[in-house]
């Protein structure tokens, strides 16, 4: 298998159309061999945030959402998901286990992508293998799926958009599906909506599309990751005891209810949208930072116009806010944009490293880690701005003095605990084919996990 | 002095015009007495609490606001304000003291009231104690002014409104001002926007008005507190570690910077305030809640739309809207409306009797006092519901058992002291003099706070 880092191609496809069998035969073709064979691919697909928000569809089954959304991928060293799918003969149904458990593939956004993938499928030849597998035998042929995510599922982090990105994406490349990214979007999207935008590294759009059959509701690039390699993010897994709304009931209740929606996708997020593509092309900090908080906050304040209204934010959410508002303004100019999806995780995305080091410094001040955690465990990912801001240990966070900004007002509270932990990341690039045979997640004799 | 409980009349004006005495000589007279004599007045004068909400000025200096307003009065006997105002000739300059402290009255907002109030101010003739006072004298006489609040100033229960409605209702008796209570409403808007609302008992609606200089923009009363006098009312106070943005100042950054809110003001409020009306008039309390809850909810969610975002309500706030859907919905029809002024407070308003009942054990079982706390410090105002609740004593919270609509939800969280106390009220009267003289705050010899 070769892999490229962003357009991987996989096992080339035969020019020639192959005779499919009929139903009741045996599926597939081990040149000359035995015929239980196993074939496999194994992906990485980011996760994503977006930076002008999609809230609301106007169809819920295909997932078309009422505007367009813009969003950063973030590096998959820290937040991604690997998948491996695997087609047998000998697989007798089409399963899936998630983090190691198995779980139903019955719901209808499985099923969609699964239908919508095979229904793309072409003829493939591994010819190493000497496998055969003409392109009607996809329709008979069962699947295996095993999907990992590098970070805890439950934390609000966009895990079911790298999840989907990568299902679609890893099971494309496994039955030779010659559609691009773009159009593979718009089948990760009806897996979950978030997800098409992790086909692509960098900044991505989510044009919403006017087609009824969602044929045109999909992502584009619109800069790669290496376009804007200044910016560097912190994400603040803030701890909560409140139980969430999803964000599927959470937009459908905001459609039906709130009176403020529809102005939002009608008349504001539009121009968000080309103001935001312009703030991109130019790097233009400023500006991203401006539309980005805002957009964030204009999405919570509709969650709130909703009846019930809905809270993802809590406390430790404003006063990462309000500490982040001060920051900049005492600085005259943003230093750092903050973005909160459907929970109370704040997503900090700093106009370069040293100011990703300065926020650095005043998260630790203010969100002390709690005695019990020590920082290896407390500050994940890219941890080697903890150095530049001259963290080596929980004695460095102790002496951390309060930040200029705040000099007058006192005394200064601490929160200790109340963020659960950060993970220092970048921009990152899009969905990748894994090489190594041993990062697959399905045994490659039996097709069942590791 | 005659009290009436509504519309009282003060000293009977005489329709003889009265000489004016020129610049320089002493101003008011005592029939055949010494010239030292301190006249006043003293009145007492409610709270209101919007359920369709004032966010927004078009004028700041006149404060002129963006959309139309309701307002429900609360009973002065739990919350209220109480203002003795004085005249004599010998006082050498206008003076107030608030809460016991001698205040500034230089602000724009204390001098505007003044202004417009002496500009309106007529003959009065105090038969009694033989004192005359012409019309054109109350430019030269200097006024003391002592306000006291039933309640703690800086909790958040809009004592700016019941304070300046307060001010103007005893200077406009002291003074024998004409006008009718919606003239002097139009008065008192320019110390406090709300404060317009506290002219008048039951539900009130301040109307925007169109004219530029204001004179149309004033409270109506839409019917007294008898009209529904089913409702209860009981205000949670909510302990706050964050520094709240000034009312003031937060509407004033929402005008500038939320592009949500002009769609409030034109195209919702507008309809809201006709369905409010009629619900108040038909005394429809499904629809008075839903109207309520929804604008609290979308004046918060407008807050949220400004750049930088104004957060008033904290997860203590959240978590009484929670309590609050949750048994209405469990009810099938809604029990108690909810609305949040520019704070954390909660005010919650029931059905009737039996549904406060119900909401005050609902709340005590979530938000128990802390230890420290005793009972009688905890529930204050109309405490007579505390016996209907069954509950006498500390043990009696204790020993409450989850509400029926969570008994699947487990585990049941409490949140000891995230209240700081309750306040029992309902709907009350509109202004009144006080005619009990030993009510008054100033010393009637010497016109100085007792």
């Amino acid at each position: 298998m070769a892999i490229g880092p962003d357009f991987p191609k996989f096992p080339t496809s035969k020019s020639q159309p192959w005779q499919s069998l009929g139903p009741g035969k045996e599926v597939g073709k081990m040149v000359g061999g035995a015929e239980k064979w196993v074939m496999m691919v194994t992906a990485q697909t980011p996760t994503n945030i977006a930076v002008i928000k999609y809230w609301g569809k106007r169809d819920e089954s295909l997932i078309l959402p009422v505007n367009d959304s813009i969003s950063v991928t973030l590096d998959p060293d820290h937040l991604c998901t690997t998948t491996t799918v695997a087609v047998s003969p000998s697989f007798d149904r089409d399963r899936m286990w998630l983090n190691g458990k198995e779980i139903s593939l019955s719901g209808g956004r499985y099923q969609n992508c699964l239908r919508e993938i095979r229904s793309r499928a072409s003829d493939v030849e591994d010819e190493e293998n000497g496998i055969k597998i003409p392109r009607k035998d996809w329709d008979k042929l069962h699947l295996h799926i095993a999907s990992y995510n590098n970070f805890p599922t439950a934390a609000g982090l966009a895990s079911s958009a790298a999840g989907f990105a990568c299902l679609v994406f890893s099971l494309a490349k496994l039955m030779n599906v010659k559609e691009d990214q773009s159009k593979l979007s718009a089948i990760a999207r009806q897996g979950s909506g978030s997800a098409c935008r992790s086909l692509y590294g960098g900044f991505v759009k989510w044009i919403k599309g006017r087609d009824e059959d969602g044929r045109d509701s999909l992502a584009v690039q619109l800069a790669d990751e290496k376009h804007w390699d200044d910016l560097f993010i912190i994400i603040a897994v803030v701890s909560s005891r409140q139980k969430e709304t999803s964000s599927t009931t959470g937009m459908r209740e905001t459609v039906e209810t709130s009176l403020l929606l529809k102005h939002r996708a009608k008349e504001i997020v539009p121009k968000r949208i080309l103001q935001m593509e312009e703030a991109i092309k130019n790097r233009d900090f400023t500006s991203f930072a401006q539309l980005a908080c805002a957009d964030s906050n204009q999405f919570h304040a509709v969650c709130l116009d909703t009846s019930p209204p809905i809270f993802y934010m809590n406390d430790t959410s404003h006063r990462i806010i309000s500490i982040a508002e001060k920051w900049n303004r005492s600085e005259g100019m943003p230093q750092v944009a903050y973005t909160f999806d459907a929970g109370p995780n704040a997503v900090l995305i700093a106009r370069d490293r040293k100011a990703a080091t300065l926020l650095l410094q005043r998260l630790l001040f203010y969100f002390p880690p709690s005695s019990a955690t020590d920082l290896n465990s407390y500050v994940l990912g890219d941890k080697s701005i903890l150095k530049d801001a001259g963290i080596e240990g929980i004695i460095d966070v102790e002496g951390l003095p309060p930040p200029p900004e705040i000099k007058d007002s006192i005394p200064t509270q601490k929160y200790k605990g109340d963020v659960s932990y950060f993970i220092c990341t970048r921009p990152g690039r899009g969905p990748v084919l894994l090489s190594d045979k041993s990062l697959a997640l399905l045994n490659p004799q039996n097709g069942l996990p590791k």
